[in-house]
């Protein structure tokens, strides 16, 4: 895990050159902890995903803890992490017709599940002539993609499926994305539970029909954090538990001391007179991702560089390179930014910086190819 | 130009796998004659902000057609334009004390303009034993970083400079960026008269105290596009210009036919009897720039893919890879989209797909390193 280390540049954290997105590695070990030991305690595999952070180094580290298989969003991620050796990957984005050719090739090196909620998509693999294993998408009341649970529609598609002589029904997917928006822990959790149910009346259906639905597989991050059984279940695919970011902690799905990735800023204009700062994270740090909070900001930042606690201050606007503090700072005064939102963060960077404590143990690369 | 060549996977655009960002090369030299045109005419040198490319070969078409040196807003971009032979490079982001060592060090491979707004900063600049080019950010109104044009502080700063054995005051540079909020034509033309008054100011007050100036820089692309004179200033310095995007169309700097870059995606999901579609055109393609509209939308969809003219579609919503579209479409439909802000966009791919008309004849690389 160390071969990176060449490229450390400070052993301390306040030495690094800035932005710079800080990993805290011990943070990062015991949300991996938590939330296997979660799927455990609810007799379901976990299938993180790994869109999240798309680092090779944290993939492994959750393998090591007991997961069975990744989820990615991208056939580049895909390709990424079966370069490095897993050989389990649903896809579980649309497929997009664009990229069936990849697909396939893929497909014949390891067990890759690609997604489907339309009967174009399964003849368009049809007629690919390679075997696939598909995954069907429910919409379980979220209203992006995938069949609506309780149509007719979704009996239709896997039936079409199974009668593809190449094809396979691999499972059931849907993702409650509609978490992210519910106003209590309590909201969460009845939305989790809506989530269950709806994937367990889909297996329903579909037995019925006799089809075998294959993987049951659901789950966010905050819904994972509520949830109460998962009866009927088989897997779960949360992907931001790894890392936690602020809006986790407004949902209560964790709390700010579970925050994995902060971003290391420099103070570089102090508006003497003016009011607030300029510090060297903009929307290529950030991201423009507004989050949870009215009137929106672009993140949070801890008390004191150490962390371990939010002070007042806010980013409270974002140029490109620029982003705007609250507050009164000095030019070249470190800070610490709590991102809103960490998979939008993370793909703005080439590495994480891992840190115990202060301490830079090593750097991981981010593999944000988009190709 | 045509080293990338093997690269290209499909002659016809709509043969690309998607998402894709498509770089209209006919559009794109337009805008560089239009800009280049202008800044003659208004006696200026042409110094473009490549942060919004990230692209040696559009920096070399617009070198090619008497462009004089370049902005860069981090030192990845300066180390990677100056490897690509750029040797004249004005870092236009306030000295990040974190990165003097790096600085230093490109400054004696390059001609290096570092910028600075604060005496803690020119203090660390002379610390640091090296000679440098030190540039003086001067705040013409936007709000953001930089010395107000009229604070004595101007003077003071660079009667710091001058003093140091080391460092030379090489210029005075701001940006209008306010103009971006500017609700006319007429509203944008009086900001940039502001500004070049704001320097000429400026330029008077140094004189006044015996110390030179250096060049005095300036602008934005909406103040370019509406400026009438630029008496008294020696270089400009935008660019958005060479792509524009959705933002500039509705500010009046340029035509829809004048946008160079698209994002070129596939619908993957059709949401039958829901309304709308899903496409491959997510927060990591198109950001989540809100752009200047009301309601907000992430970006504006093509009457057809062929281009030309835009349709009553918007991307309503965005997910990390899933695009919210409205209107009907089907699985499997290319559509383009044109982005609200192009140099957020393009941060967001490894490569341009380069087009003439629907013929892909070459693919550029996006240098969106972030060391």
């Amino acid at each position: 895990m160390n071969a990176g280390n060449t490229a450390i540049h400070a052993p301390d954290l306040f030495g690094l050159r800035t932005p710079a997105l800080i990993l805290d590695l011990d943070v990062l070990e015991n949300n991996l902890r938590v939330m296997q030991e979660r799927a455990d305690a609810l007799g379901v595999r976990l299938r993180p995903h790994v869109k999240t952070h798309k680092c090779v180094e944290i993939a492994e580290l959750q393998r090591s803890r007991g997961t069975s298989g990744i989820t990615v969003s991208t056939l580049a991620e895909a390709r990424v992490f079966a370069e490095a050796g897993f050989a389990d990957i649903l896809w579980a984005f649309p497929l997009n017709l664009s990229r069936i050719d990849e697909a396939a090739a893929l497909s014949r090196r390891v067990e890759l599940g690609v997604t489907v909620d339309s009967l174009t998509a399964v003849e368009a693999l049809e007629a690919a002539g390679t075997a696939f294993s598909v995954w069907l998408e429910i919409d379980c009341g979220y209203g992006r993609s995938g069949v609506p649970y309780d149509s007719g529609r979704v009996v239709e598609i896997a039936r079409q499926i199974s009668r593809a002589g190449r094809l396979a029904l691999g499972g059931c997917l849907t993702h409650a994305g509609h978490t992210y928006g519910a106003d209590s822990p309590a909201a969460v959790a009845a939305l989790a539970e809506e989530e269950r149910r709806a994937m367990v009346e889909v297996a329903r259906a579909l037995r019925a029909a006799e089809l075998e639905p294959g993987v049951l597989s659901l789950g966010s991050t905050p819904g994972m954090s509520r949830v109460e059984t998962l009866e009927g279940i088989d897997e779960v695919r949360p992907g931001n538990y790894a890392l936690h970011d602020y809006t986790q902690t407004r949902l209560g799905s964790c709390a700010v001391g579970d925050c994995a990735v902060t971003v290391l800023a420099t103070v570089v204009s102090a508006r003497e007179g003016v009011g607030g700062a300029i510090a060297d994270c903009g929307a290529l740090a950030l991201s423009k991702d507004p989050g949870p909070d009215d009137p929106p900001h672009y993140g949070r930042l801890f008390g004191s560089p150490e962390g371990g606690h939010l002070g007042d201050d806010r980013v409270t606007s974002v140029s490109q390179e620029h982003g705007h503090l609250s507050g009164r700072y000095r030019v070249g005064e470190k800070v610490r930014v709590l991102p809103n939102h960490a998979c939008l963060t993370v793909a703005h960077f080439d590495h994480f910086e891992v840190a115990r404590g202060h301490r830079v143990v090593d750097r991981w690369k981010i593999r944000r190819i988009r190709d």
